[in-house]
C-alpha cells in the first residue's frame, strides 16, 4: 500500500521561480495543487505558461483566480499609465503591486483550508526583489503566524506552514536546482512585458535578472526573445 | 484652515455591526472609504444595504470588489448544498468561510496602501462569533503585525493599524452605540438568508443575535422581517 502524498497549494505565476518551486514541492513528496492569479497583469502570457507548467510538472489540479486589481493602480504591472522600468532603481520598485503577495497568500490559504492541506509553497525571493517589502523572510514568518491563528486547522490541531524554498537563493542557484529537477525553462515567462506568444522583451529588470542567472549558472538560456 | 481628516478604509458588509463601525470611524475623525465584497454570498441584499449605508453615513467613496469564492465551497454562506443553521452549534459554525476575513483584510490593506491610508476599520466581533478563528483579538493582532511588514508604509515610516472597535462589545452595546451615533438600523441587513428586498428570515443565528441585541438594549427593533 502506498503512503498518500501530502497535499500542498503551490503558487504558480508561470515564471522561472515558481516553476522551480513546483518541481521542488514534488520532490519533497507533496501532491501539488497549483494556483495562479489573473489580476490584470500586463504579462498575460504568464498565465498560459502557468497552465503548461502545471501539466508538465504534474500538478494534481490548476486553478486560476480572477481578481481585478487594475482599478486601484499604483503599480507599473497593472497600471498602463506607469512605464515598466528598464534599470534597477533604489527603494521600492514601481513594479510593486500594493499588498499583492498578502492577497495571493490569503487566497492560497483559503484553498488550502478547503483541501485540508497544511502546506503552501510560494516563490518569493529576497535576493532579486530586495526592494519588495512582501518578499522578506520576516514578512513570510509573520504571515505564517497570522495564518495559524486565522484558520480552523490552527484551532483543530494542524499547523499551516508557508514554504518559500528559494527565498534566499540566487537566480543562478534556482536555475541549477530547477534544471536538476527537469524543469523546462523554455516554458516559463518571466518578462514584465512579454508579447502574446510569451516572447520576452530582453530589456526589463526581470529579463535582465533571468539572463544573468543562466549565464552565472553556466546553463544555456532557452528564453524566447522577441 | 481646517485640519484634513485622516483617511481610513472601513470594511462594510451592510450588516448591523459594520454600519456601527462606520459611524464610529467618522466620530473618531476619520474620512471613511467603505469597502464591500461581492463574494457570492447568499444574502446579496446586504450589498444594496451597504451602498445605502455608505451614503447615509458619509463615506467618501464606496467600492465593491467582486470575488468568486463559490467554487471552493466549504461554507453554508456560499455553498447552496449546505443548509444555513438555525441553532448555535458547538465549535466552528458551518457558516464559516475559509480564510474570509484574511482575504478581505488583505484587499482592504491594498486599498489603504493605494490611498496612503494607515487605518483599517473592521467589524469583527469575538462575542457573537466566538467559533470563528478569524474573529479573535489575537488573530487581528497577528494580521496587523504581518501588515506592518507587508507594505511600503511599514518600510517608509507609517504603521498600519487594524481597528476593531466592537470586537469585545455585546450586541446590545453595539446597538446602543450605533443608535447614539444616528445609525438607521432599518437600512442594515444581518440575516444569512434575507430575501431580495432585504427582509430577514427571523430564524437564523444572525437574526436571533440581532433581535436579542435590540431587546437587551431596550431599543425598538426596526428590522423588516419577511
Amino acid at each position: 500500500m502506498s503512503i498518500p502524498l501530502k497535499k500542498a497549494v503551490v503558487m504558480l505565476s508561470g515564471g522561472l521561480d515558481s516553476a522551480t518551486v513546483l518541481a521542488m514541492a514534488r520532490e519533497q513528496g507533496f501532491e501539488p495543487y497549483a494556483l495562479s492569479f489573473d489580476y490584470g497583469q500586463r504579462h498575460r502570457s504568464e498565465l498560459q505558461a502557468a497552465s503548461r507548467i502545471a501539466q508538465a510538472l504534474g500538478a494534481r489540479e490548476h486553478r486560476v483566480i480572477k481578481l481585478d486589481l487594475t482599478g486601484w493602480g499604483g503599480s507599473a504591472l497593472t497600471d498602463t499609465r506607469i512605464a515598466v522600468p528598464t534599470a534597477l532603481a533604489a527603494g521600492i520598485p514601481v513594479t510593486y503591486v500594493p499588498a499583492r503577495n498578502t492577497i495571493f497568500l490569503s487566497l492560497a490559504l483559503a484553498w488550502a483550508e478547503t483541501l485540508d492541506a497544511l502546506d503552501i509553497f510560494a516563490g518569493m525571493n529576497a535576493v532579486d526583489y530586495s526592494g519588495y517589502p512582501d518578499c522578506r523572510p520576516e514578512y513570510i514568518a509573520a504571515f505564517q503566524a497570522m495564518a495559524r491563528l486565522a484558520t480552523k486547522s490552527g484551532i483543530e490541531g494542524g499547523q499551516i506552514t508557508i514554504r518559500t524554498p528559494i527565498i534566499k537563493m540566487s537566480k543562478a542557484d534556482i536555475v541549477r536546482e530547477g534544471t536538476r529537477l527537469g524543469v523546462d525553462y523554455a516554458m516559463t515567462v518571466s518578462c514584465y512585458q512579454a508579447d502574446t506568444d510569451g516572447r520576452a522583451c530582453g530589456a526589463c529588470d526581470s529579463c535582465r535578472l533571468r539572463r544573468e542567472g543562466f549565464a552565472a549558472a553556466g546553463i544555456a538560456d532557452p528564453t524566447r526573445y522577441a
